[in-house]
């Protein structure tokens, strides 16, 4: 064990690798067999092949993946990115996913299923392989996709949308929104108008229904969200090239926070980087706003406690989750839950060595963020 | 004493606990008695409620009052918070007060007493109680909003808020202004002519004065106070939610800035978090900025030297302060100046341990930031 | 050895300390004795005069140059200016840049050519000094402005423009626009039309050519360059005080890199504070996206670890370069070297010494980002 590491209090180090996390945005992980250029172009956010000048091994998450994961599979740590691959290929893709979510030691997925769901495992398949619960999130703009699909006017629109999201819902912990790669968080932050609505729903029902990137039909989609009442995610920040960061910067959504505050709905900040400390103090300032520095982890492994400190600045620590944001290989799932307990206990680790925090403040931040958190705000109950 | 904190040079924590900072942005302490309910809400700037399902306690600031604020009262570090609540008011307030600004070590207070002054202690309060200084820092909207309050036509506001601001700063060393919290500082740097100012006087004193959020009246109060000649203060960044952080960035002044360039007059960027990068780099360009990181540094207790490490990259360190913000609980200020301490300390000796800097140049930069730049600045004179 | 740098593994440090650099951005040294007046004045973006009642020696950079090239001068670390400045004339500035350039262990210098390059050397006279290969980038605005010079109409100019572009790159190794600076890079993507650009060139030109700052120019010269087709190198964030931070966010080019990547030019992000993890983000998603974080370095002196390690989060590693950025005094072009060493050391000594990466992605990500990168993108063929 490393110089660092060895200054882990070992309470907090047993404490942390214990808990059963909620992963509270994840999506399914993938059954099928991978060739190196699809697991490559999997474990990127960008959208483009990978340049023949390089590997995505050259990363955080290529390196961490030969790291973390190889001794998963029985490999040794930083092994070649050929001999992995042959290992996995070797084992199957069933026995390596059975390994990787077992060894992740997550005691409860909230699967979104809005992404291309038809290439991943659902959330009841999440469940069999990792043998503990797994519930749905669902996505707004997929279920109004959908409603659109099987044919619609635009003056039945609301109606038909708002019916099938409570049906699609019906024991779903939690709702989506990606409003941020489909126009941007500089939207108006009030609801509009039931004439707005049908107007927007004509113009997009006309054009044949498709990608939804209409504001007015997006702010309508969270709105009614709202309505719904269960605790809703916002794709913030980092994502693949579709998103225009600089309009995914968390603060664009004062406006939208302050108005939804009386509804009492959670409103939950997914990713965030680079933002994490605009989410924290949006924490901070609204008892409603929630925030994860998913997806990040996975990106910057080596780097992964520097997020993960900075999201432990001013956001009280009831407002703070964990999430994997995992899509695909299962790699990603082990990672997401792997690199965050060693993020956290390298940096709780060194609150207590500074003397700044007790050994049981730690146990009991950690604790809070992994798993008590999203307990109450998705209802979970208690830990199985 | 921790493992990290060993490798500071005994020389350096020596020189910085014995200076005798100048906290030259810092409100009164309260004397009132505070319940567990005031106090939470004290310790945040949050304005709304702390949900029944979380404790302001489970912060960073919380965990650094139980951890050093508990030792001055007489208690171990860590306690719970009920144990510290009972001392506190087993002490009483004055005895409070007293320890902890005592155990500060701040040889000289800047007072802004523009926010609920009549809640807390004025400069006369705060030198009787610490036994130093205490200057006052005059608010420009209060300022503004008093002359509205006492009755003021349209054409002759802008005579009467000159004499008054005249009148109100005889004795000051600084002027601040807020515009951040009414407007934003993406305003017209330019000053208004005579006219517009009559005008929008008009329309604000015709709906009855009060709460003064005009840009153009903004703009008035920001050249009047650079003509007033004092060093004027900006809010930045952080603060309660009555702030959009988007509007708020310190890099929107630059027209300003150099406008105000000839005038001499001092500009002073205030707690910053989380632009304190941005602010570094305009301190560093322009020769009448300057700027430091208080209330963040409450704020992220255990994470404090992270942000006095990124305020300390591209500015000269002339042109680096020491400020609290402190405003209510005794608490505060005591935990600006000793989190300071220990966060400078950390910085500049792991500077110095790892053979980048002199322990002369890190005694010479402590002693630069937490007091001389301040003295120059506001005129202090020598040290008491 | 500090017992920081003593974790650092000795075969990272041979390694790095071995790797012959190349500097894809830089300038030329100056060749003239400088005052300390003169002096103070290089160590800094700012073009305003330094201050009296401050030294440029308070701050990273200057502590930076008493403790690193006080060395290669024959001094102590730590000395005083005044010594360091004696020194350096006594040795006399001939002596200086040989020795300060051979100090920095760059195998190879990209010299744009396009600022002040009367004050200072040019390609040639870097290679001489250096005794190592320096080659030419060409800066777009400079070009354009010597056609305006020598005497153009505006329906000749768009020609007259491109010729000498390919006249004056014909050896060059890659372009650069610094359009951050003439106007933001908030412009419209989208290449301009013949007829725009005339009309633009006539204004231009009728007002006596000059400093050129028109958006539909700069966005010409831009898409000029793409046909040129070398690497074009864009300024980014941090600059002199004539840029506007605000509207260098590297975030502002999306439009324009996604417009760009069908032409396969790659596109590099320079020094990038502080925006170092947008331009990580974006080199994330486009394959023909590249950045660095040169002058900040230089800059934040004993920080600079900590912006080399935001460098090397998401951005795959065969997308990030080095770069020094210096200009003037080579006591820029030495630390930009010698603090980069230092912090790929750190940095990557503590992934190692965490257990994160092996030694040898260590060697191989400090080679890539310090060298390889560069000589694949630029063409530069083997390390001669």
């Amino acid at each position: 064990m490393s110089a660092e590491l060895d200054l882990v209090p070992a309470g907090l180090v047993r404490a942390v690798e214990a808990l059963p996390l909620v992963d509270h945005h994840v999506h399914g992980a993938s059954a099928k067999d991978l060739s190196r250029k699809a697991f490559e172009e999997m474990i990127t956010e960008s959208d483009r092949p990978v340049p023949e000048w390089m590997t995505q091994f050259d990363s955080q998450v290529g390196y961490a993946i030969l790291r973390h994961c190889a001794p998963v599979l029985g490999l040794e740590p930083h092994c070649a990115p050929e001999e992995y691959l042959a290992r996995r290929a070797r084992l199957g893709t069933d026995e390596v996913n059975r390994l990787l979510l077992g060894a992740s030691g997550v005691g409860h997925f909230l699967v979104e299923t809005g992404y291309r769901g038809d290439e991943i495992l659902g959330p009841s398949g999440m469940a069999e392989l990792a043998g503990v619960p797994a519930d749905e999130v669902v996505r707004l703009e997929a279920v109004a996709e959908r409603v659109a699909a099987t044919g619609c006017d635009a003056a039945a629109f609301a109606g038909r949308f708002a019916e099938e999201l409570w049906e699609r819902s019906r024991t779903a912990r939690g709702l989506k929104t990606i409003a941020a790669y489909r126009h941007g968080l500089d939207f108006d932050p009030a609801p509009p108008g039931r004439e707005e609505v049908t107007e927007a729903a004509g113009r997009w029902l006309a054009a044949g229904g498709g990608r939804l990137d209409d504001p007015v039909l997006l702010r309508h989609l969270i709105w009614t969200g709202l309505e719904r009442g269960l605790p809703l995610q916002f794709h913030i920040g980092y994502g693949d090239p579709d998103v225009d960061l600089r309009r995914s910067d968390p603060l664009l959504l004062r406006g939208l926070i302050e108005r939804a505050e009386p509804t009492g709905v959670p409103l939950l900040l997914l990713h965030c980087y680079p933002y994490q400390r605009h989410a924290g103090l949006l924490a901070h300032a609204y008892p409603n706003v929630y925030f994860d520095v998913g997806l990040g982890l996975n990106y910057s492994g080596a780097r992964s406690a520097a997020l993960v400190a900075e999201s432990l600045e001013v956001a009280p620590f009831a407002k703070v989750l964990f999430s994997s944001d995992a899509w695909g290989p299962a790699e990603l799932h082990y990672l997401g839950a792997h690199l965050w307990r060693r993020a956290m206990e390298r940096v709780l680790g060194a609150f207590v060595d500074e003397g700044e925090w007790s050994l049981a403040q730690a146990v009991r931040v950690a604790s809070m963020v992994g798993a008590e958190n999203a307990r109450r705000v998705y209802d979970l109950g208690a830990d199985a």
